[in-house]
């Protein structure tokens, strides 16, 4: 096997603790208090994990300046509605996109087009999670 | 049973012609070539189909104003990508995604981020998709 | 782009009153109370997408002479069964099926073969949709 | 751990060599030549496999009355449309359904209800992949 | 049509009793408890259902040689967790694994690893159906 | 919003350019030349991906101890087998199996018995996704 030249770590890559710390910022700032809850719910059980969560997601790719975060949470409420199967992670992307700028109207708008993708029961599952997070106080 | 009140049509309800002509227009400006082909693809084994295609989707749901059409199909991309088992249409939607100003590099964004929530390989399939829609000479 | 000659609205398109109207009756004779109990639970949030709802499933597609409406349920309680994430629209369903003459030995025998197809968790959650479904008093 | 009663083999159960001889005959009726191929593609990899394939699915599943052949595919139909990652099989059963009784247009009705359920996506692919058994020559 | 030769029944083919007598142990010494409750579960609306689970999936599957017991529970985890429609399945499996001989740490290695390939929401809810289990008093 | 204290990184956190070489050397193990094609595909459209992909999965995931590579593997196969939507990937990993010391019998037990819980049609896909694989020169 004669090894192909593989990409070197490009420039924009931090150190590790860089990582951490953007990634936490970044948490903080797009999902409040709902992303710490997930990550503290981790700590017994995975502790590593939730460092992955906030390494890869947050720290490498949510903190890609190429797409705005207002972007980011329109793709992510229409996949996790699309998927179906995510419900918890769904409420707690309404909730970010709700704080990262993006109106509720804009929110429903994005899962009701799920119905053309995913279908009319995805896009009803995806409108009954909005409701639920509408109507709960504010979070953070 | 005692009917719930339901609601009227609103006025926004567009008689049907009005419905059909406003998707096509839409389906035009969104796909171009491409979601002619698919309609065109249709009218042996199923014209009513086309029809619904051309009413529902682009008429109904691609004609409201409440989210921009960059929003739109950044979310289109985002599902497909996810749920990665419909390359034909995530290929179309790749090519309505450029056509309606959203950047290559905001495609290629999109579909990697849905690393985080459908895995590795659905991202990897999507961009595969993206590759070969940017090397195909520009449509329409 | 030299555009193909695209279909003509075909002529059993109605005009969109007789649509909602249509889909309306169809709603309340096959879903009986539960369709209506869906329609309001978005008036809140997405009233539009109530009338959708109304409009294409029912007034377009289950409106159709070319399946029984019998064969339509049997369809639907298969595929909710095996795509799995949608368990409010499958109880639905398989009430609607006995609606329109399925018996419940035969939504049974349609949850039972998608273990065949989807697995058998599909199956078992299936099976555990109808036993709710079937202990409930008859709606309606 | 004191077991609970566990349900008794039912008179119904029919010993081994039954079920693969009444499967084998269930498979030739329904898939035609189609059926073989599969079995045949597996008998160098996994020819267990082959003989669990015509053991369960059809020497169980589709040897109950309780539901009709026409409509287990047409369940069959819908569920793979829905799921929509398993082209060569939704190929197989829509043939199927025109050998046991379907016609064209209640598995193109069939299909086009997946759009409902599990998008226009899902439908489309559906719809090209009836379009080609419907131009093939006739199996078997 | 002309028959291929199709396989015949292996030697290894037990009669049916001997799938059923087989299976039952086999249940009962992975899932423990669990598995007889889903079985029970049946009793009333699918009997015959559990006979087949009892049949195919451990009378078949899970009794050949072929591959090990620790490693069928790990596929098993792998995949329900991937899925991510099936959670109480993925919770009898997690069970399951611990009782074949899979440490509680294997366990929670092989669901993160599915956030690789299923995602990140996948591998949350999988890890939080560990948490549950691993709380819950030992069964059996 | 009084933040909760969040784990600070372990001290098995590496900097980032050991996470790199660590994943690429991995990579390369299980892998082999297919993992450098994949990362090679990337050049262009989205080189930090390539990047990410062998930092997470390999340089974090992969070389975790607490799990074999002979069991991670058959965990992949289980579950890309049961999603059925990522067929290019499913093969680079049944050949990553062969790599790391699984049989060819363990391969295709694994897939067989995804029939339990993604039905027959993906364990189908998987097996003729490992006849091509069994059937290919050794890469590498």
């Amino acid at each position: 096997m004669s090894p192909l030249p593989l990409p070197e770590p490009t420039p924009a890559a931090a150190p590790e603790a860089d990582r951490y710390a953007r990634g936490l910022a970044r948490l903080r700032e797009i999902d409040g208090d709902a992303g710490e809850r997930v990550v503290d719910s981790l700590s017994a059980i995975a502790p590593d994990f939730a460092r992955y969560l906030i390494e890869f997601p947050f720290g490498d790719i949510y903190s890609r300046p190429a797409l705005g975060l207002r972007e980011r949470e329109i793709a992510t409420v229409a996949a996790l509605t699309a998927l179906g199967n995510a419900a918890p992670q769904l409420k707690v992307h309404i909730q970010a996109a709700l704080n990262v700028g993006v109106s509720r109207d804009e929110v429903v708008e994005t899962i009701m087009q799920m119905a053309v993708y995913a279908g009319f029961p995805a896009a009803l599952n995806g409108l009954s999670a909005a409701r639920e997070v509408f109507a709960a106080p504010a979070a953070g």
